[in-house]
């Protein structure tokens, strides 16, 4: 128990710690969540069982723990691909840091231990850390410069290797109240505290994260420096001189590292969306932290732009491939679409913080978009085959070279899924926050938390079978009677709202409404900020319950989005459907779906995992043998969760389908 | 008479002035060539009565025409968009002086000296003649620097102005014999060479135009120091230091401006199509004059490359639209084809150039594909509509933003108009050529041409249909008996070859071959480089009769070709055929051609001012009207000229059918 007392506090180092500015809301710490639900917990066990041992296993199979050990030794030669490898070690120790806690397992905590030697071995006498120069410093890795941080800001990822550091150390020490990997990465941060500032060596890092890790560091330490280095990196973007501020070319603009402009006279995401959206979460970090209202300000606008105009319908940013990055506005390509899985992960981190920042229910719509469709669609459900980008519609005849249409192991570059690692057992951290006197519940899924209001401890109970089912049972057992409000998350789904932006839009305004009882009796409820607030002196055994209208909705796509026009895409609860081609006649985009056709939705205990399937009558073009006559046909139509595609071979899928057909564009190859 | 005299005098200007190094093979000019077809004579008819007339009017409209008084007078303010917008009048100067010869109009003789009064008097003192500088020398047209030249690698566009101001007195000398525009150009063409030149001011011309323009004066003059800079022009590209090297952007890198390596070491077709193939066609006549066999190798490869791999079906070079620009290697799509008409004509005047240096039929092949299909597409029967751009395909639902779909009167850059002016008139002179004791025939079209051989007369008529027919009869008329060779070109496509290259094919080989008789007498012939030779004791009223297959062909694309992958286009003598919506139930896109279809020809006289049409069964979808049903339906399909395209309003238009659909593109917009 000591650990999660331990936990708790670390959690929440605002109130047992620090007592100075933060995020007004504070986080009900994943710790306190005990889900028992049958959507995340299984994906959070077959994490534990599969993916962190099979990535701590690549992580020695392809050279990275060899990389430390050499660097330990100074001898070798860097024998992996990236200079930031070394950073899925970390990214994994940080997934299993957070996975131990859910399911202690000694031999997975002593193994991480003897990894942690291995790191500390190589950590330069000055705390520098960084295996692809420390190995032979005469011949770094050829994206590293001569000197230390050198090439920074173009290659190198030093800083971005200490970031996941620090992320990593941090969640150790939460997790294991060890320090032996937090003390390796507060050695790294006083030196690049020591290294970097206003009055210090300059440079913007380039690719963020480590402005988050200091502010990590710093809420457990209370060291200023780290919360003003990561006040630093963050203003020293848009100052570098060498880039043509006229250039189209993100990298030759510097909008690639989101370094083109001041951070504060930033409006519209631009560059590449991982980074971007690490930056984003950081100026959300510092700003509560700082009270820094530019930052606010800005991040604001481009929380706008983004979900106005740079969002996929299924949570995913990022559309052009080429740089990894945002489109301009509207640029949302089906085709190409890049939809990185590490930036649906940066976008959930940015969201939250967003969340914690203003309290309003948006962010955690986008946050549950990005989390139920476009993020877990990265990670397949064996926990062993991934996805880099996550596509919009595979065709035949078309596929675009960039775009994956199978799921496959580790990449060279395996950010993403050692990303899912950490990702994934942080989930229940997302569930439940807190403010003075309220209490509240963002996500749905079965399980028993406990919240520490006022002092006074109560017992949460969620009964449900989400995403499947709309019904949802609150039991409230606070230890006596108490006065508090319970903020529960309206779905902008629930309420029409496709996403909450001008983006998207159902089709079709639902006349059902949001219900909820107390005690079984329906009350009236007032909505704030998205948020249907229940006051009430709250006694053992109280129970809400809450129905969220789960028909299936017709999405249809703000005309400025041209590979939209006239197509439409479906939605039940939080889930973005997809038609796959072994439901569906071996094909998925030869279907129309006319303004008629009605829907089914039917939970299907034997297919993937368990899922709800929506059915119906479709349109499909058929091309004879001869590839000389087609007709359309009327056919069963299957459609699955987005999430879901791709578990059952290669083929045709797509998730916005044309209402009626204007013309043909014949392929003949 | 006498102008005619002075004309092949001054066309031929090897043997008569200058008994220097030139072509091997000298053209017969086009003054000497009378035409009586009802192809191109109703054209250049055309061209003299709508075209011309209307080009000065829209010159004088515009402002065109004001801004060379303005210049004369010093004041007002330049007050048309582009800085080039000079050449404009002397393009149609060109055009007129040509179609003077052929039809004397004194009315027009006088309107072209009063032009020529207001450019002599915009002329500065020192020869200088640009009056987007002159009208007010202290606030130059904003593309011009602050002083002369010194934008003219990036967009002054001085010397391209005088370019053509050269090529336009040449031609107003050679059809007049009057040299009040020669000496206005020769005064600005002394001062470019006391200014341009390896030891004075460098610069590689930001369009290149002067180069040829030079030649023209050097080939009138003799004047040393007009080869010279005409053959520094070109030596100067590839030398400047600002570009960077390594740059895709071809703005950046030089390549858009053919200036990124020295000619001698381009062997590639690259940038900007009008500028690269004015370029090559200086590279050329320099050779051609200079015996430089770098030059020649250089092209030689260019060509190649250009045949083999950059060239449309149609004959459009140019593929890409931003940066009017060639392509990538096979890079031809066909939804954003951009087909310059300019470059069309460039290209027709490098090819014959080329065929001058190696008398070799596959330029004249070349020429022909360009002149019969992409060339004259880009102007309206009526003479006053044109293309900038000649599309491949258009479709409903999905127009590319840049691509023209209807044509236009002039556009504001009226380069393509002027240009067709120009080169209407000009078509003659490709028809013949001599050298030695060799007469080529290049191009077929009735008409009567007196060719001087040996210093004797011959008169040769040609009576035939073509295009629309391959029966081809030549009947010489030698004053005596004369021994001389007549070469007549086998066009590569009545020998199975669809263009002299490895990027297009028919799909069948055709079994009727080339036939030709002697009065009457079938006779064996050699072919030596694509002519079939007939060497012989001529005597008046010989007849020579050809008899070119003329049979339907389906040509196939090199696979790498990727949009043309599983496509047929189709060619009848050189003529490449599109289908157009008037002729195919109102639409175009929606046909598949399959294998088995069999075309029949039969020639329309009512249509199009007369034209052979393409009849057959065809495949066409057909989407009924809900856009919830498609059925395929076999229908009659018709197939038009390309170059015929556009003259009855705007629809779709196809070149290549798919043979078989594999798959459908569903457009629902």
């Amino acid at each position: 128990m000591n650990r999660i007392i331990l936990l708790v506090l670390l959690l929440q180092p605002v109130v047992s710690l620090c007592q100075k500015a933060d995020y007004p809301i504070q986080v009900v710490p994943f710790t306190k969540v005990k889900l028992n639900d049958n959507f995340w917990l299984p994906r959070i066990k077959t994490n534990h069982t599969v993916t962190i041992p099979a990535s701590f296993h690549r992580c020695e199979e392809t050279g990275r723990v060899k990389n430390f050990e050499m660097a330990a030794a100074k001898s070798g030669k860097f024998c992996t691909i990236f200079p930031f490898d070394d950073t899925d070690i970390y990214k994994t120790i940080e997934g299993a840091s957070f996975s131990l806690s859910l399911y202690p397992d000694k031999g997975l905590e002593d193994y991480i231990d003897s990894l942690i030697i291995k790191i500390k071995n190589a950590q330069e006498p000055d705390g520098y850390l960084y295996t692809a120069r420390t190995i032979n410093p005469d011949e770094p890795h050829h994206w590293a410069g001569k000197q230390r941080w050198e090439k920074e800001r173009e290659l190198s990822h030093e800083l971005y290797n200490s970031g996941h550091l620090y992320e990593a150390a941090a969640a150790h020490y939460q997790a294991t109240g060890k320090r032996n990997l937090l003390d390796i990465a507060l050695k790294n941060a006083d030196l690049v505290c020591s290294t970097f500032g206003h009055d210090k060596k300059h440079v913007a890092p380039g690719h963020q994260v480590i402005e988050m890790g200091l502010v990590k560091l710093y809420r457990i330490t209370n060291k200023k420096e780290y919360l003003e280095t990561a006040k630093y990196f963050i203003e020293e973007r848009g100052h570098f001189k060498g880039y043509d501020p006229n250039s189209k070319d993100p990298w030759k603009s510097g909008a690639y590292w989101q370094d083109h402009k001041p951070v504060v006279e930033q409006f519209e995401a631009v560059g590449h969306a991982v980074r971007a959206g690490y930056l984003y979460a950081a100026m959300a970090d510092v700003a509560a932290l700082t009270d820094d209202k530019a930052f606010v300000t800005a991040i604001d606008s481009i929380w706008e732009n983004v979900v106005t105009k740079k969002i996929y319908v299924q949570g995913g940013i990022g559309a052009v491939g080429d740089g990894e990055r945002f489109g301009e506005n509207y640029e949302l390509p089906n085709r190409t679409a890049y939809n990185e899985t590490c930036a649906a992960i940066a976008n959930v981190y940015w969201n939250h913080r967003m969340f914690l920042l203003h309290g309003d229910s948006k962010y955690m719509d986008v946050l549950e978009k990005s989390l139920y469709n476009g993020l877990i669609s990265g990670v397949g459900m064996d926990g062993k085959s991934f996805f880099y980008t996550n596509a919009m519609e595979i065709k035949d005849g078309q596929p675009h070279k960039d775009m994956e249409t199978a799921r496959s192991g580790w990449f060279p570059c395996s950010c993403c899924p050692t990303n899912v690692t950490r990702l994934i057992p942080s989930i229940p951290g997302y569930m439940y926050a807190q403010r003075e006197n309220n209490i509240y519940v963002n996500l749905f899924a079965s399980s028993t938390t406990n919240v520490e209001l006022n002092k006074k401890a109560i017992e949460i109970t969620q009964q449900n079978n989400y995403p499947w089912d709309g019904k949802l049972v609150f039991t409230l057992n606070p230890k006596a009677p108490q006065d508090f409000n319970l903020l529960i998350r309206i779905p902008g789904w629930a309420n029409n709202q496709a996403i909450p932006s001008s983006l998207y839009s159902f089709e079709h305004m639902s006349q059902e409404k949001v219900r909820i009882t107390v005690n079984k009796k329906p009350v009236e409820f007032k909505v704030e900020k998205g948020y249907a607030v229940l006051t009430n002196r709250w006694k053992k055994g109280d129970v809400v319950e809450v129905d969220l209208p789960m028909e299936v909705r017709r999405v249809v796509a703000n005309p400025h989005v041209m590979d939209d026009i006239g197509k439409v895409a479906l939605q039940r609860g939080p889930l973005i459907y997809c038609a796959e081609w072994p439901d569906n006649n071996g094909k998925a985009g030869n279907i129309i779906l006319p303004d008629a056709v009605k829907f089914s939705a039917a939970y299907r205990n034997d297919l993937l995992n368990g899922t709800t399937i929506l059915t119906s009558e479709a349109i499909a073009f058929v091309i004879d043998d001869t590839g000389q006559s087609v007709t359309t046909v009327r056919q069963p139509f299957t459609a699955i969760p987005y999430y879901a595609w791709a578990h059952r071979g290669t083929g045709e899928m797509m998730i916005w389908f044309p209402k009626k057909i204007t013309n043909l564009d014949l392929i003949s190859r």
